[in-house]
């Protein structure tokens, strides 16, 4: 299952960035490129996920899933948030029980989006 | 292009609702559903859209579009909801013009998710 950790690159977290110096989001991504993507995962770089009042922030996604936006993520959850893209990438169909999710995944939970069922049919 | 408004049924908007009374979510679908959906959009109870700090809370999703999420929602919003909504079936990629969003969509997203490109390919 091809499955797409989203990391917002340009988010502030709120926070006075110096001319020149990396946003927080832009770390975030960094720290979570360097420990790299478990199995199933590609990990893209975002340009606003709109949730700059709660940034950081990063998404999952995947064709026919359920879709999860989080929030309020540091470099510091870099680990945990790859773990909880693990847990869904490997889920059937994305759908981790709740105490398999990392903490800040139950706490930090931004929104979800319902799967997309209207997927284009392969001719026959 | 088919659009779907997601609405959260479940949500409590941080109120206390009495047994047996409709929750604000519930409320809101139904005004929705009052107006009735305009050309392109099927209106979709959602059983929580895990935005639960930020309810009533509702979606806009569609094949290979970007999806957005927008909080603190009550019947009072039907009507832009519907606009916005409208306007979203309408832009050809969904990026409806940062102007012509209802002010409500400007200043109360919770989060939007890139389009998924990797859709299963028609066969040949």
């Amino acid at each position: 299952m091809a499955v797409t950790l989203h990391v917002c690159i340009t988010c502030k977290a709120g926070q006075t960035i110096p001319e020149g110096e990396p946003t927080p989001g832009k770390r975030l991504h960094q720290a979570i490129a360097d420990i790299g993507a478990p199995e199933g995962v590609t990990i893209v770089p975002v340009e606003c996920l709109s949730a700059c009042n709660n940034g950081s922030s990063v998404a999952l996604s995947a064709p026919g899933r359920w879709c999860y936006v989080y929030g309020r993520m540091s470099e510091a959850n870099a680990q945990d948030i790859l773990a909880g893209a693990a847990a869904y990438a490997a889920a059937p169909d994305g759908l981790v029980p709740w105490r398999a999710r990392p903490e800040i995944f139950r706490r930090q939970s931004l929104a979800r989006i319902p799967p997309m069922f209207s997927l284009p049919e392969a001719a026959e």
